[in-house]
């Protein structure tokens, strides 16, 4: 069993707030444990659910100090922001609409924020929050979680170092099924939110999923999409925003590509999936099956590079945590999202430049995936016109 | 070990004669073991090159008889014309430009035509030969070849008798790489025709692969392209023709697809892959492993459906030869092709009405596709505006 | 799409006579079909049945001619020995316990042989059998067909060559579930003579398809089975002969092994596998994805070698038909014997070496494959002790 | 995105000390991370290397307050045994060889203990610790990490509720290639101790690995291995403790198993595989694609269940963590083994009797894993005669 040389923990552990993410919500759960992986943060204070009563059952099931379990998200700021042992970052695990309102004053009170995507529900609100972020001087994550996964940094090392040469084709596909029927009508909160576009934004399928495989492709190549054309549709009865999107790319380095994003494809969990093509070679790469990257050079032998394995780059060994062969997955990846934002964070709070190598998504990565929802939505308004996105 | 009932071969084999596929062609072999598997053929006369020495030294490699080798297949059609065993059918297998003009002299002479795909270079021949072969009363057989697989005939069952429930989305691609580089400069038969719209006609990928995508995804649904949206590029360098295709499609019955077809997918053999989602199920199916056909039930498990194994329907079931577990491949749904063949001449030969469950593409299908190509160039010229296919 | 280099057929065909392989018969189809793909045979005569109304309605369905449909083995044997145009060579499709009689029979008419396997039911009457071959000067030929697939004569030549080192490890299986009930009962023919001792000889799932695995290991790593240690089961009801074998192998290179044999493993429908594990490398293969060969160097990537891929060694390309992507199976490993047996046949015939690179089954491998049987059972009745097999 | 109903964290977290788990282990930081991730434990002690010196920079490393790092696992028992605030469980996390006076120590000092496996180096010691572990009325947790993994309980389940109806054959594997070379030499600490039989114990292989293929068929069958019959192989130069070995297993319940155990396959990372096949249906799990499970009812189609996906099983929903399609890897199902040690131990605290469906392995399974070493080595010793374990 080989070793690796990453330790987890280190003296000092960030201390952490959370907005959203009580009990019932999905990604709060998943944000909590990122957190603790690698043992950089420890949660402290939270305003868990936009209802006191449920914000402060949540706390308590969690463990949180009641003085420092709060009713609002404004209150936490306030009362976080008076303590001296206050929270040094704020997670923000709420529905869309709230992004922008709790990303803003948290920036405003000095917290580092660490905010689920997309950034924003408008690219209006994205730009005036890159504005206040820029201007704060403070870290701002947002968890586009799948570029931490080790094999997405091996493909974007050897994109970047040529092993493709130039790209030529980038597919990329989010296929889910949970949408298929009406899972907003079955009690599924998840669900709710996620097609009430007052929450979500103007993008269904598009801002849930969609934005994950366009940054994936940006993340991986990059490269920027131009433009794009795009097919938006609802398929199911009565809902409003869009349950399925085809598109076809053009990137601004000459590469062609389709994005294909739908939640009723029956028979796909959760189908992220890339592959990218250039003269010298191509990359495949499946979500599901994180820990495998395939790789073939021009007129060669299909090879199979895994975490850790044979051919692993230091950018993927950088980010994996156990020898090839024991899967990491989708919290581990997470994870790596958090790892890295105690880096920027520990670096701002000592005044020094961060370690190299951090890659992790921030404020240009949400203005880009804004632009791309509403790209999807002009094209789509206008038959397929090719859309320019702003660069 | 299971038993097939299907039996080979049948007394009073059809006289086959064969246009093209002399030394160095790919798709004469093929269409020459197809006509064998089953027994229902012998091959007994050819025009096997535009060249006549090598048309004749091919036919000797093959033991025709030599006063059955012809050096043009005007000779052949007078030559067997005028024989009393003269052939029942020819096979044209030649460059796509010689479909038309080929297929035109023997359905006038009254022989069946099996032809490969596409059917002709434009869409204005494919109407000039449905009417002749609407006139000549003879069997026109179109080898688009994938609609023989076993699992092939199983989709399309299943989507026929309800499984999949109302069609949403279909996705079809068809990935090879074999043209990544410049193949034509370095001495491949095969590549410098493809590339040649003079022989291949107007389309590049879209003629040689993406019709066999656009076709199986017609076959299978049962539905019809009404209108696409399409962006062909030729990324190798001093290439006219193109050599990858995105497109978004717009189906009759209210289904969204995209297909993609591309010769520069490096680490792409022949993937030519079809995926269908219902409301009330999906399918994926893979031609690299085409005994394979996953079938998801909305809300079940995932399920591999296998050639001849449980579940398998009696559409498979009759175009299947070995016990399940057993590969079948590419040679042998060819092959299915010219066993259904053999079953409409017989039929005309004896006069009576064909079995039931013949299923092979024909002329409906060669017009669909030429449909096809025009419409993706004339799309891609108008900047991937929507263009509609003639009903 | 590249284009093989191999024709299809040569005047001349070799006239083939049948024994077995009537109606309701499994294997004597695929021979047939196996016998036409590449052309080199004609079936002019058979002896299809036992039962001789039966054999004659087989020829019939077949379109034999009618003298040359036979009752009886002896009458065909006699019949097309005393025709100038006789057959040259009979293949032999039926039940084991035929084998030796009618084997005998041939050879010593001066016909050649294509033997299914295993070649007799015992070792006693397989060395028998290999004296009159030797002194028939006839060709023998044991269809051990899964040696024709082109990536197994690629593993053979990688460990060959070295690719693999010294070879440590060999894991060998083969399972299926067609007898995890009592298939005897249901009408299956093919159940029923596998699972009586009379026709099938001593051994069930080791003799029917043990023997495939026990061939393929030692094909592969040119290595021979030293000794063995076997513990048999018998778990359906009721049954004589043991449809579950496992058992330690040990080469006689040093290297170790491992056999399966089941066809109680339900979900296994014909899960014929083979991995070798030398100092410098891994090869693994499954029957069932027949084009695609694992291959993993000492401490680099896996790799995915395919039939006609990159990668491919002469002694693969020399057996494939169609370009890489394009699957071959079953039927085309099985005529790869009747293409080599073709060669071996026409050489004796004319005089001549045959062609290099011919690697078919013959007696020893027949010798082998009795004497694999016999000490798994010896082994196993001796509750596993090690049982060395005769060099 | 459906949400899990499972919350992590608790008021309360449970004081862990560690021994072993310093500067260049392997183990250690999985144990730690794997504590953290379901947040019922904190780290708040240590004795982390056996060098005094190395322990207290790890222990600094990992932020632990320093009067709380301990040069050796006595000191720290001693320590911790006098605060009021003193540790309540630890974890061991050595060689093998000190697993032992570890754990002896410990419960007997009151505290709750979670080992590494194998248990001990001996069957005797093994036996000693049962007693001591009994008579200490401490909780006592074997990190069979395996068994934590979602898809094993389902498999458990399923073969509990008799799914697969009379289980006949099992069959096992673990391969791995880091040994094929000798590691040894190339300053792999890892390496180092598990070939040396002064730390590792009598067994290599069959104790690193072939314990955890062991364990796991037994926990999935629920059935013991009553006899065996080994094969064991040093292959690699100089290496005194097998690194292979090959086995025939008979359990109580009567089915046949086979379990391969080696690290020097090359190709295979971390390759343990379990197949369960009974006369109702078959099994199929492959560690490193944990969150799939393939289930074939007999006679229908495979189907393949997912974590957390349609046909999932209480047993499996209660140790998930994030959706279907989400993969969960290596240290989410190590860290429910600590979840549910972390319910014994409250439960023990608080004079209650623990939760339901409780899973981990303890004392029985580390007994059992000696006891199957130990027969390994005596079998093999006598040319692989059968020996019984003891019940």
């Amino acid at each position: 069993m080989t070793v690796q040389g990453r330790s987890d923990g280190q003296a000092g552990r960030i201390r952490l707030g959370m907005v959203g993410g009580g009990e019932g919500a999905f990604i709060g759960a998943v944000h909590r444990i990122a957190s603790r992986i690698d043992d950089h943060f420890t949660l402290v204070a939270g305003a868990l659910s936009s209802t006191p009563e449920k914000a402060h059952a949540s706390a308590r099931a969690l463990g949180l100090d009641d003085q420092r379990s709060y009713g609002s998200y404004e209150d936490m700021v306030r009362g976080e922001a008076a303590r001296p042992d206050g929270v040094e970052a704020v997670a923000i695990v709420t529905p869309n609409h709230m992004h922008f309102p709790v990303a803003k004053t948290c920036l405003e009170a000095g917290f580092h924020v660490i905010c689920d995507k997309p950034m924003t529900v408008t690219l209006q609100e994205a730009k005036a929050l890159a504005e206040i972020a820029a201007a704060s001087g403070r870290v701002f994550v947002l968890t586009h979680n799948y570029t931490g996964y080790p094999m997405i940094r091996q493909a974007r090392a050897m994109v970047a170092r040529g092993d493709l040469g130039t790209i030529r084709v980038v597919i990329a596909e989010y296929a889910q099924d949970w949408l298929a029927a009406r899972a907003e009508d079955a009690g599924s909160k998840q669900a709710s939110w996620r097609v009430d576009p007052a929450k979500a934004g103007a993008g269904g399928a598009i801002g849930d999923i969609g934005t994950h495989a366009h940054n994936l492709a940006c993340y991986v190549t990059g490269a920027r999409v131009a433009a794009l054309s795009a097919d938006l549709t609802s398929f199911v009865n009565g809902r409003v925003l869009d349950d399925n999107a085809s598109m076809l790319l053009r990137f601004d380095n000459g590469a062609k590509g389709m994005l294909w994003a739908s939640q009723v494809a029956v028979g796909n969990e959760n189908g992220l999936t890339l592959r990218v093509y250039g003269d010298k070679g191509g990359l495949e790469w499946s979500q599901e099956e994180p820990n495998r990257l395939w790789y073939t050079p021009l007129g060669e032998p299909k090879r199979l590079l895994t975490r850790n394995g044979a051919g692993a780059d230091s950018a993927a060994i950088a980010v994996a945590r156990v020898p090839a062969g024991h899967p990491e997955g989708y919290l581990e990846g997470f994870a790596t999202i958090y790892m890295e934002a105690a880096e920027l964070i520990r670096a701002a709070r000592d005044g020094r430049s961060p370690a190299d190598g951090i890659a992790l998504p921030t404020i240009a990565e949400g203005l880009a995936g804004l632009a791309f929802i509403e790209a999807c939505i002009a094209s789509s308004k206008a038959d397929g016109a090719w859309v320019r996105l702003e660069a």
